[in-house]
């Protein structure tokens, strides 16, 4: 019986220079976290680029981390897509192939209400009987989940808890706060990596940090201090990855999710857990100048990098 | 050789009351427009449901199409996905089955800017040699496509052409303009309803009018005024049609897509074309009052239902 | 009487290179507009710097336009300001000082909602009997006016008419087909340069182009061409003037206002109408290469600049 | 010399019921919050309803606080207004009024970029020397100020500190830790209401939250605990401030600043410090249900109300 609680990276997802599924690297990193200690994994979440992947690549990496974590830890399955059915579908693969639990945005693309968010929930949860996490990341799908609904679908079992990307500290304050009050039905995830400290004071019961990708070790002692009530040193360690969260703030061109996930997947290419920084179409990887510069962000941090930054540009933008 | 210019109204997509494909009410609509003298045919855009099919559905809708219309006219299939290599799939998919042009939108769920835009649009017409329109829907994918990008796509023999839900008619202006000044390298179609006068003002080739699906004659008898440069009838016919375009107004409780292609389903259901209006989940169903409000609507615009609300009425909200 | 119909530009406020009211230039741009035939002159505007106006400014521009004008066209004035209160106050100033009509948005910066957009126009109307305009500009006021309030405060007599300027052309459609129906009680002014011909056929009776500024005659003759029917030459005009409007759009590094505005500003002083194209602070001025592109373009479209860039470069940026 | 850190209360404006200033209910509630230990009042903030009022009421509201506080803590005074000559002339008023410090946010309803931003704080800096703070409050002004050119003003001398109510505590963590590391130029004061434990884990400087107007010893409590490193006490003093701001929760109907400025004086009036809890034009006063929905917040919070809701509710929509 798995709480869902604690450091639950998402994991990012390595490409060959091919844009093929990379499986040592990934099982590389897999190792990698669950040495550092972290209580969970969450495949196929934005970070882990859920959207860029068809049904047979998401079966590729379900398949490739349960097999790997042999319920080490529990393992979490973004099921991302447009609308319910699609999302049920992936829900099914997800189960089938030994996922711990899943998680779902709400509806997007289509124009909807309230009403459909609900019902959507509802459907995914009557089809799949695997705990259901709600994804509130309204940057991506361009809703905000209300808290009252969050909280309904929870008393009434569809939710097990909720991973909140929504940048929203207030709305969440106010979740956890009645969440609290009404028997935790709710297990409430920050999606957060340079606040997670101010989460912790909120009530968060734990934390989805793409950031963890690089530095876990900081997140699970940052976890650990904050179950012993040491703030002090919760919030040293929050200094500490915020200046390391800087790698996707240093580089000049990249945007959204190629500045974002580029720089994770270029600082693992940077320390040798990737063999390769490549992004999925249509996103541009990272090469040069800007693989230097998290280099030396990396360094600044304490990251000594163990290939250079020609070694991992893969001159992809030689040619054009 | 087709112009893909003219009336392609984006097909409505029907399904049996339990939420499979009716391929025979496809078919009778499918038959109407034809009758009513469309010039093109535009299935799984956003009003045919695209976001809530999946491969196997999408699969189905395609080739009922492309059979049944056994190339009267040519039929556009939308390929919609949130990133490059899904779009490419289903391009691939429309492809096989006999598709004569694939329609894209910008790639969503990720955050992205303009590079990754024109990337996504030069892959997809690498991967797939049929005519691409490019997709101007921000209102479903949150990303305005620019005029410059569109045009310079055209001049590169990229985009064939350009289907504008924007609803942003000074940009419209502008890029048809512009378009006309570099010897027409795209086609515009307009996705407007109920202003598709001003759109033909500003230049025009075409019209995808999810309206359409009920009153195709109106829209073909007003293309042809435009042809002909008969513009007190162009405005005649778009007054009479603004006034059919409130059955999406008339009901309460919709909202986005529940109200707008709810309305079509109903409409096409009142009539007698679609046996259910049973809306994909979770989008709910229009039922009772709402019904005969669209019915009403019907009638003040001159048709005439040949079923009644209640027979229509799936009674889907009843236990809730 | 007035009927507030027809053409009626958004007056643009020259301003001396010390950023004082330039009175000699504004009347000598109120008498380009009066002999080119308009039917009205809307002052304080958001074009007309109303944004960037004390109540003294304010009021120098009023008393320079109602005394010069001298009831040869009707004058409204934008009494725009954040709340209810400080609208009023400028309503009352406004009609003090001789105007003929005023115009109001929305209230902006507090957050509020339908209710108090309902009470902030009743209050005005009963504050200041003046004939009353709602001004629908949500690109400024962050707020769309919806249509079914707009023609009921018509039918109550609060709103003499509306100034869209949102950009939505459907809601405008919708609006102007009730307020037929319902006998006319607002007047629909369209706030459109480009797609004017558009919102004709949506059943405008009239235009504030910002673009009348610099070529009031063709407005003016489009205006008569509507009224005559003749959408041939309706739309001539129209290409016309989107080929000139695109003087805000040939420049670089301006946006928005500065970029609008300042090249409406610009080309005056190109023209000889306005002695500096000098803007409101924090606005930068449009010099060099910038006023010849707009110089550039004047010419393309038929206006031959009286002045060369290098004379209307007032050279703020020297120093910068 | 003042440093404008600690706690900072946006002081509440109380109207009489017929609209007009009541000063003796502001310097009851100046008292209030002197008498609490506040570090220094910000009145004619966003909840001091700055945006309702005139140059006169402007000027009633600084001249009361400034006399009636008598140098006791330093008076900070919103110039807000939409563009830079406008909040220059209130800057200076409020400089001759006797003010300690100006806060001013970015210009609105012209559009603009990031150099009209930066010209509009050096202008404003350059005509007053008071010391000035950016506020940045995106929901008001639909700009968002970057981190970048806050601190390259606040290196410049330009501007002394940011008032941050925007909610977004990932930049606000990127901002204190640069200011940190240029030597901070900068004062950080938070908005925040419901997560300040988590603003002070980031690095604020101090506090300035409306609700403080209700309870301003739980602030400077929490204030302390914060200097003194007591974090179990922050958190918990947090908790209950979060259950106390359910006030602005608990009401039907009224929403943006009628539910919440409106949730502030109808509980000031409850506890008899304000005579009415009157709201500004256009703004509906809470009454009946909601003022006991208010009452009912406030006594489970350990606040009993003197007054009952019936004594508050002024009765305003009888008639409605």
């Amino acid at each position: 019986m798995h709480t869902f609680t604690g450091v639950v990276p998402p994991v990012v997802t390595p490409l060959h220079a091919d844009g093929s599924f990379d499986k040592a690297s990934f099982t590389r990193l897999l190792d990698r976290l669950i040495d550092a200690g972290v209580d969970g994994l969450f495949i196929l979440g934005s970070s882990g680029e859920v959207a860029f992947s068809d049904d047979e690549r998401r079966g590729e990496i379900i398949a490739a981390a349960v097999d790997h974590v042999a319920g080490k830890v529990p393992v979490m399955v973004g099921c991302i897509d447009m609308e319910t059915k699609r999302v049920i579908a992936h829900a099914k693969q997800a189960k089938e192939l030994g996922a711990d639990a899943i998680v779902a945005t709400a509806p997007f693309y289509a124009l909807g209400g309230l009403r459909e968010i609900e019902r959507h929930f509802r459907q995914i949860h009557a089809a799949c009987d695997l705990p259901l996490f709600a994804y509130d990341i309204p940057v991506c799908v361009h809703t905000k989940l209300p808290g009252a609904l969050l909280l309904q679908l929870g008393k009434d079992g569809v939710l097990a808890g909720v991973k909140d990307s929504s940048g929203d500290d207030v709305s969440f304050r106010f979740l956890a706060q009645e969440n609290t009050a009404a028997g935790k039905p709710l297990v409430l995830l920050t999606g957060h990596e340079v606040v997670v400290d101010g989460a912790y004071l909120s009530g968060a019961d734990g934390v989805v940090p793409g950031l963890g990708n690089i530095d876990p070790e900081s997140y699970v002692k940052q976890f650990k201090a904050y179950q012993a009530g040491d703030w002090d040193e919760v919030r040293r360690l929050q200094d500490h990855l915020t200046e390391l969260m800087r790698i996707v703030l240093v580089t000049t061109g990249a945007v959204g999710f190629g500045a974002g996930v580029g720089a994770f997947k270029t600082a693992l290419a940077l320390l040798g857990v990737f063999e390769s920084n490549r992004m999925p179409e249509p996103v541009p990887t990272l090469v040069d100048d800007n693989v230097q510069a998290i280099a030396d962000q990396l360094a600044r941090c304490g990251f000594q990098p163990t290939r250079t930054a020609a070694e991992v540009s893969c001159g992809e933008y030689a040619g054009e």
